[in-house]
């Protein structure tokens, strides 16, 4: 019973013991169309848009490393600039994941800022940030066509947006649900685009408006998709390695799952956060994505909309667009 | 900054220190409109329908409880009957949590079952377990009326149907969703109503269809709503209580999120799963919701789907149906 749960693929559900029961046929899982895509529908993650962060090893010694991938043009790019800034001039070495609020976000920053309780003077900032309007929150369609319902040339996305978008990820509660060159967005014909607080997404700390954050200030969903704060906050990346160790951390007891001062020692400690191209070659990870512009992309989407793999009985009809996770992997 | 990213209500904004940015005027959040509700729209929640679980104290001896919340008539009663049954009987307590999967679920039961590492043998299962077919993971609408958008009487859900569902909760990806009796719930009108996997929620694990699993394994949802398990797994109940110590376990390395067998030690320990009722008066925990049928509900789920508290500036016009929580609290 419990191996079979939620077995997300043929060859894990056979790792079932002998006396179990038998896996029944049934059409591939996502995970198994995606294992059968060809090379070619993989896209290489540039090592300028990958963040190496690494943690104070855990209670077992054990180190713990996360990877962002920061989000390409025309998606809050003043923000990016700013984090790959605060990267190369070592700001980020020394802070503290500062806040753990179950069902919502892990955040990181300079724990003396903003902190009535502050054991010392918060952190100078770096020169060189760039101030970023409310308005970049959006970016202009004009700056490239995502696949979705509305696009303006359907051959542009392999056909995914007419066999796929208009029946499934255009249910979306919120928007015209789309994919763009490897990430969820939602769009508006009127508006333009924008990237979307699916799980795992990273995000800027901002204070009150017109307050729009620097990247000194950094969070990741550890929950249900907060998608109130679509456009009401820059959306800067993804963790794509090691999200267990930012979701796993005891939640704070504070408001707003801030650490208290009594809970000072739960701040888990920040070494360093660097840019990947920055690092020597040998120690470089490479990432890579599976193309949303892909028909195996298109096909993943629609399995897992309507999942006929051995586990299920009934399909869904339909996925909500934070359930149709853009695959990444390590790259050989 | 820190402090009022994601602000939730203006009280805890205003834990900022003097030297922070004000907070600027605008409409009460959703936590201060549950804060406001009159107490005529709490409901109580019936002893015999909380489950208390203790799982051993945690790493620095402190005590750890989780308390379930099952689900009323008419949704899962043959598994809520067999739940209470291994509760009573005593079966859960010595079991444990043996898969936690990142952004998906935490699973407890005998680690013994089904297991190709096994330690020891399956516990016996108690007498008196019903078997339950796979029509029952969705439950009549003549048993019951949702608030929805099809509802017959839009009356009876005190205006809720009217003013918002068609605009707000209807738009949810996977169906017509709805509350019913304090539950969030997805319908249909031909074929009935279902309750939904959102955080927090709880499942019954099973093997192939057609076995249905008979509640000796239960998991927890811990990231981004699975509802392509929605009618394909019995959902019995959520977490009211205590949720934390179960999300923020350490995930298994395992496949599906299983802890491995060198990973034994990471499994918690389950001391006891107790029904509430059967608990002296004293140690008795009591819990009320607010009524999904109030008109305070339906201004908690508007001001969701569209946040004009200080923080925000643009409303996002709609909500998934996993954002708008039922409120639970302690009752006095």
């Amino acid at each position: 019973m419990n191996k079979a749960l939620l077995a997300v693929s043929a060859a894990l559900a056979l790792s079932l013991p002998a006396s179990a029961q038998e896996e029944p046929k049934g059409a591939p899982a996502p995970s198994e169309i995606v294992a059968a895509a060809p090379a070619g529908d993989w896209m290489a993650i540039p090592a300028e848009d990958l963040l190496v962060m690494t943690l104070a090893p855990d209670a077992e010694g054990k180190p713990r490393q996360v990877v962002i991938q920061l989000m390409p043009a025309p998606f809050s790019q003043g923000w990016v600039h700013n984090i790959r800034l605060f990267a190369r001039s070592g700001w980020y070495d020394g802070i503290s994941v500062n806040r753990v609020q179950d069902n919502y976000v892990t955040q990181w920053g300079d724990p003396n800022y903003d902190n009535p309780e502050a054991a010392g003077e918060p952190k100078p900032l770096p020169e060189g940030l760039k101030v970023m309007e409310e308005a970049e929150y959006v970016a202009s369609r004009s700056q490239g066509v995502p696949c979705g319902p509305d696009v303006i040339d359907p051959a542009m996305c392999n056909g995914i947006s007419e066999r796929l978008l208009a029946n499934l990820v255009a249910r979306d509660a919120l928007g015209q649900a789309a994919f763009w060159d490897g990430w969820q967005v939602n769009q508006d014909s009127m508006q333009g685009m924008w990237p979307v607080h699916c799980y795992g997404m990273v995000g800027v700390g901002r204070n009150y408006s017109p307050d729009t954050g620097s990247g000194a200030e950094l969070y990741t969903v550890i929950g249900h998709a907060p998608r109130h704060l679509d456009r009401n906050i820059a959306l800067v990346g993804r963790v794509i390695e090691g999200m267990q160790h930012l979701s796993s951390l005891p939640r704070g007891s504070g408001a707003l799952g801030f650490y208290t001062a009594e809970e000072a020692a739960k701040r888990t400690p920040i070494l360093s956060v660097r840019v990947a191209s920055d690092l020597a070659a040998s120690e470089q990870p490479a990432f890579e994505y599976l193309s949303t512009e892909s028909t195996t992309f298109a096909t993943y989407a629609e399995a897992i909309a309507n999942r006929r793999d051995p586990f299920f009985i009934v399909p869904a009809g339909g996925a909500d667009i934070c359930n149709i996770r853009v695959p990444v992997r390590r790259a050989e």
